[in-house]
């Protein structure tokens, strides 16, 4: 199914069901979501990426058939499949490029596949570009009443949605908002996608544990030094505890961020800049520095037209991001009784 | 004239004529321009911009008198005045804010001011913004039959204007589009917007000099010595020419350029990057190694997708960006016929 040219500012009508499906390098998530952002059942298991894609798909699958089961919604009712799944993909043909996170995928028809399964129809899209579109509909960008805005997700990379001006915004190849390639240090530190110095080589989940691991390897003393496995979870943790290389290393972090937050302002001078991903869990320890330093950085008219917030739909993010792809990509039946006349 | 969601996916009739004004820190522009971008008549005067708002606006507005007169086109046929300006500015009130390279401005109301002496309706826009319109209506963007064009203009400073899925995106408080001030440098060369390290503050004509200056006065020889006042265009010379400084400097600032490209690929996934302003003026010794590092840092789907290019209005290009801001922002009479069924 071809993203079209325009985007629907609203959800589908409330009665409207889908099978949502998300996939990660880390966790795979199903659940079934109605179209006023009910979710009527949601799990989540392992990846196991090592296993590959066959195998991810099938358990993914067969997830999602419970996940029906458990919603007690007739599978007759379920009007498709959203799709989230890390880039880059291709949202026209369905197929998985080579995301770096999901090792063995090359070129996999992930739509086919699912849809070959269920039987349903299916949509898929880059999970930080749907991750906009959720958060647009029905988390910070809903409460915040805007039709502009930029959400970064910080997790185990870094990736970005955009709303602009009412629409999602793809780019010509479906691969827009790659935020976490933004340069932030000119020839620094070697990043997965091949340049260096790009926002995520520092700022993502896994890059704040490795430049946590470096530190200590290279001989600096630190709480972390007793952990057996160090997170970015763990150098907030010990920052907050006041120990100096994890609050060294956690500041450096802040700074980053909100310079890349300023650059988000000044480029795309959005209403709103919503932070999500597994990092964002920090809260306040996150948010206050980032949103402090980005708009103290951006110019004039960005600062003060713009705003920084956490993402609104903590947990669930995985299934809604998952299930607006079928809300906006895929044939609604009772959106069908809504055209305008 | 607030600014409307929608834009025109195509230039006005041929046969709709506006006054089209350039305002600059150097140099004033003002002609006469058709709906099928021809320049009637175009000249071009220095800004003493020394002199203060009021001084240049009266002079502007002399010439721009002058030039319908000089087009043949009688002033009941003019159907507005388009006006393109450095910002910061608010097109929707028309008032200039106090752009860095016009001192003295300060909230003026430029678009009343013109519209009272002229007596004719007229919209302003950031010059940026009204030159990717210009390059997508009338330049690479027609050429290339492309509807995602980000344009990227070096010149006394860096600024960029965003053409996305077939609209011009100017972003909520009409600022989007600031590339100059993306990131290149962490922590780098302070920059005229307060930050550090933005790619202005390297690779703009003005800090392309300043490098070159600073380098003569920390001792380094070059060629570049001897001139009286030096320019960006006697740093790219004498870099042409075997000069080792000019050599590493435009060196240096090609490959900050390559990143910013690689930046905008990554971020917008647009079908074109034109490149224009007054440093583009080098031709392939800009554009051949800018293309090719920022292509070649791209991700993958950004890079096949993409495509860096020089503008192609050349130096008629401060009237055409005059001229999109009335196409696009005033009603046109003849356009008005044209009003779908």
């Amino acid at each position: 199914m071809r993203p079209d040219d325009r985007h629907p500012r609203r959800p589908p009508p409330a009665d409207v069901t889908v099978l949502a499906l998300d996939i990660g390098g880390t966790k795979l998530a199903a659940g079934v979501v109605t179209g006023d952002g009910r979710v009527l059942s949601r799990e989540v298991i392992p990846s196991h990426a090592n296993e590959g894609p066959w195998s991810m798909i099938d358990r993914l699958v067969d997830l999602g058939r419970r996940m029906i089961d458990e919603s007690g919604v007739s599978p007759s009712r379920i009007a498709g499949t959203g799709i989230a799944c890390g880039g880059p993909l291709d949202p026209e043909t369905g197929i998985i490029l080579s995301p770096p996170n999901l090792p063995g995928w090359d070129r996999i028809p992930l739509v086919d596949a699912v849809t070959e399964r269920l039987g349903l129809p299916a949509a898929v899209e880059n999970d930080a570009t749907a991750g906009a579109l959720a958060e647009w509909w029905f988390g910070a960008g809903r409460s915040h009443g805007v039709n502009d805005l930029v959400y970064l997700t910080i997790s185990t990379g870094i990736g970005g949605g955009l709303v602009l001006d009412g629409r999602l915004y793809r780019g010509v190849a479906g691969n827009a908002g790659e935020l976490g390639h933004l340069t932030v240090v000119y020839d620094g530190r070697p990043c997965g996608c091949g340049r260096r110095g790009c926002l995520e080589a520092y700022a993502s989940g896994t890059n704040i544990a490795r430049r946590a691991r470096e530190a200590i390897a290279a001989g600096e003393a630190s709480t972390l030094a007793e952990r057996p496995a160090i997170t970015s979870k763990d150098v907030a943790e010990q920052a907050l505890a006041g120990d100096p290389l994890a609050g060294r290393i956690w500041d450096e972090t802040m700074a980053m961020l909100g310079s890349g937050v300023a650059n988000i302002l000044d480029v795309f001078n959005p209403a709103l800049v919503v932070l999500g991903g597994g990092v964002t869990r920090s809260g306040d320890q996150l948010l206050v520095p980032v949103r402090e330093a980005g708009l103290r950085q951006a110019m004039e008219p960005a600062r003060r037209s713009g705003e920084v917030v956490l993402t609104e739909l903590g947990p669930i993010h995985d299934v809604m991001s998952a299930a607006v792809v079928a809300f906006d990509r895929l044939p609604m039946p009772a959106a069908l009784e809504e055209t305008p006349a």
